[in-house]
């Protein structure tokens, strides 16, 4: 091969790679597009529903054809090839997220415009740990944490970064509240001096209905899970703050509180905890308290919703997820502290990055606000979404989300076959099919119910149990409402479908023995 | 509000939101796609160089003028209008990385087809949580680690995952290393049960070349920075495997070792640690080894410089950025284990994810192979880069990378008034001006010519300090060769321009006190 190499010229041996960035590579990135709407479109119109239909054998069998062979082929192939073909595979077999009946995740169909900022941002090819890295990027990114801090009441001496996701965030909130909060035997902070030794048992006080992210950030920062104390909540799942009140008062002497959790906005039914309670409660005692808005956290955006969130300026910290409410694509994680000195266990010296001399003439770099060093710009994407639907277009998009929950359980409540958990506290619809009074066999036929609609393709549900007044916790079907797009006559359909579906599946166990989960026939691509 | 709100029809009040992923939101994406890519172009040639002269003043002062205004204004603006402002500001002050002049990060000029891929994968949305929330994008996850373990060399018994860039795959290493290895009183894992009681002190082992981001994990977990010992090292910076051995024997018996963390690329030098021995030294005591391959992992891709990676299969993980050597944009990160059970502490079961009944059904997410939730897809501009160039490309492009920093390294050592720190290990070229013999004004003398480049728009280099024999450790710049379009030609200009720079301050000295960091003027956005 050095023979070969050693014949060519330089442009003959370059001739492969063509950066996007440059005029030439730009014209190939406009057919590539141009190739990639097409297929989008395509796979829009081909799908027809939520998901082909067939399930994960189906799946599976396009995976194998689709991605038959190496990563690395031996030899070069043509891009438009190997793209049009790998991207028809990707967009068939997609979720649609456009689509009605894809309601299950806490994924919402992204805007135009903030794809294709998404676009810029990735040829660009810009990051935000030093100056020289994305020297305009590093400014946006300032400009869309400050206003975003602003948003949520904070003041001035606020900080915070985008993330890669909820999780990240609650993982930097649990830090920050340990070396914030907690010192070691030495008088350093735990970042520094480990926690093997600290002599007091660290805990974290949260409910039942805190998302798993913060059990594994406990577990992370060496805190351990178990360390995890479960506070009593009310009937809807929301702490009682006179009762974690009462739990701090009588922690054992030798632990430590590290962080009260709130939650604004739970996973199943989008609850908000008492906050400004909590934070009088945080403040007696003088616990960090976080509150994880991950989901609940666009309500900030909507007047007529925010007042739910009263209390949240006054906390320590707060994690709010932008590709949830926020129509950018994933990732657009936000972290924000009330004091931006809580991030100063992330700021070591390193000598390649914050150079004294550099920083006093103006060089700097974000690496000591995160946990990342290159870091993909993701505040591009929120600019120009937020700026393009101004403050009254957000607030449409969350109230309208909101609105469609409240028609989707209405709509439930009307069909005496199902059983609607409560009505929404914000975009979340928990539906059962309670025609079964065998919990147990009640549970199964839900879980195959959900299978079903997903390999039909009918429709894309998630599932979960909801605690209920008699002790019991049936699993429950959930639809999670983030498209606004979405019309109530629309939604309408999805239910009935939900319906047609288990009456057909009890006909069906009405005829054969155990149908639930019959294989079903593989669609193929088309 | 509501009144307004009650007066409208569906139609109406969401005819502002247009997902980008039905036909007619992906007509409105071609257009705004357009503009971005006429927009790019733009930038690139009024650009002229590697970023913009005027340094932070500038900058700043672009930013103040394109972000002026609240993130949310009351109103909805035009999209377009929005969008065409905000991303000529962001591309006209983006450091160009397509250009020879662009040396400084570890970033990429991406290709065109990674680009149009990352433009499908946030349209589409598509996350790795779980089956409904991307059932081909999973398939696709696991294929692309699937293949990148065999490259390194490891088994069918390993796993991985993609992450949002090396510093969350080194923090899974030390998770897993710590969790793996290290066992509590209560016979349990740190995850579970904390460090707090743990007994022992924890102790990392690594060389003074290790990744700041180690240091950043290990503090993170809960061991504490100051568990890290730092091994002696031979004059290039590599482990000496004896001296670890030593290391390790002369432990005291109230430590526990974590893990030894090596370097196969580091940041400054590229130089790989000597990873045979060092498994075997790892294998004598038991302790995990932990292989950080961010940058030169990329020496796998090719067949000339792999041999120099000879021992990494036997590591028990490994990170790897393929947006470094790889030409995919950030993130890229990629984590992979020598066996896919290390990663066992992150499988939490929740309510929401990963039922039993679904799982035998063959309904699987990925949440619990990775520290996030939702996540978005990486996989898929991998997929289409490393395919479309093959095996022989891809080498092709890491070996053009490795030749141009021998290229630019013989141009420095025959210029001499620049002092070369080392022959290229892999891609780097250390340089300094080396006029002054007092070191401190020396080091003061080549910050402030990195800056005065970086502000008259010249070049961007990074900055480290690299000990020499004679126990000195000056300031040297670097420049970190990514991009294989760069001709040696272009390359001798990069050179030329900084002597010719580093000429001029010296004549600006000798006519003027201190000027050298005289304040350069604002050329504006153009």
């Amino acid at each position: 091969m050095t023979t070969v190499d050693e014949q060519r010229t330089d442009e003959q041996r370059t001739a492969v790679f063509r950066p996007a960035g440059t005029p030439e590579g730009l014209e190939d990135l406009r057919t590539l597009v141009n190739t990639a709407i097409d297929t989008l479109r395509d796979a829009h119109l081909v799908r027809g529903g939520p998901v082909l239909p067939g399930g994960p054998p189906a799946v599976a069998e396009a995976a194998r054809r689709a991605l038959e062979g190496p990563l690395l082929p031996e030899r070069p192939q043509a891009p438009d090839e190997v793209f049009r073909e790998l991207i028809a595979a990707y967009a068939n077999w997609a979720v649609d997220l456009t689509h009605p009946a894809a309601v299950a995740r806490m994924q919402c169909p992204p805007t135009s415009v903030a794809i294709a900022a998404e676009l810029v941002t990735a040829t660009l090819n810009q990051s935000l740990h030093a100056w020289e890295s994305g020297p305009f990027a590093l400014e946006l990114e300032r400009y869309v944490v400050r206003e975003l801090a602003e948003l949520a009441g904070y003041g001035t001496e606020s900080g915070g970064t985008l993330t890669a996701g909820g999780s990240l965030s609650n993982l930097m909130a649990v830090l920050a509240a340990r070396d914030s909060v907690v010192t070691t035997p030495a008088g350093g902070t735990p970042f520094a001096d480990g926690l093997a030794n600290l002599g007091r048992r660290p805990v974290i006080l949260c409910s039942d209905a805190t998302h798993f992210s913060i059990g594994r950030a406990v577990g992370i920062t060496g805190i351990g899970e178990d360390a995890i104390l479960r506070a009593p909540a009310d009937p809807t799942g929301r702490l009682i703050p006179d009762e974690l009140d009462r739990m701090l008062a009588e922690l054992p002497a030798d632990t430590v509180p590290v962080a009260i959790i709130a939650c604004a906005g739970s996973t199943d039914e989008g609850w908000v905890d008492p906050l400004p309670e909590l934070v009088a409660v945080a403040r007696k005692y003088g616990v960090w308290l976080h509150v994880d808005a991950a989901y609940g956290g666009g309500m900030l955006l909507s007047p007529r919703l925010r007042g739910r969130l009263a209390g949240i300026a006054d906390a320590d910290s707060i994690t709010m997820d932008l590709h949830k409410f926020g129509w950018t694509p994933a990732s657009t994680g936000v972290f924000l502290v009330r004091s931006a000195r809580s991030l100063d266990a992330l700021s070591q010296q390193t000598t390649t990055l914050n150079a004294d001399d550099d920083k006093a003439a103006g060089y700097y770099g974000l690496y000591a606000d995160s946990v990342q060093a290159t870091r993909r710009v993701d505040a591009l994407k929120v600019a120009v979404t937020l700026r393009s639907h101004g403050r009254d277009g957000m607030a449409e998009l969350v109230d309208r989300c909101h609105e469609l929950a409240g028609h989707a359980a209405e709509r439930v409540a009307a069909e005496p076959r199902l059983e609607l958990a409560a009505a929404p506290a914000l975009s979340t619809v928990l539906l059962r099919w309670a025609q079964d009074p065998d919990l147990e066999r009640a549970d199964a036929f839900n879980g195959a119910l959900r299978r079903r609609l997903m390999s039909d393709g009918t429709a894309l549900l998630a599932r979960t149990r909801v605690p209920r007044a008699d002790g019991t916790n049936p699993v429950f079907l959930k639809l999670m409402l983030l498209n606004p797009a979405t019309t109530t006559e629309q939604l309408d359909l999805v239910v009935a479908g939900i319906v047609a579906t288990a009456e057909a599946m009890e006909a069906e166990s009405a005829g054969t023995a155990a149908a639930q989960d019959r294989p079903v026939p593989d669609h193929g691509g088309a």
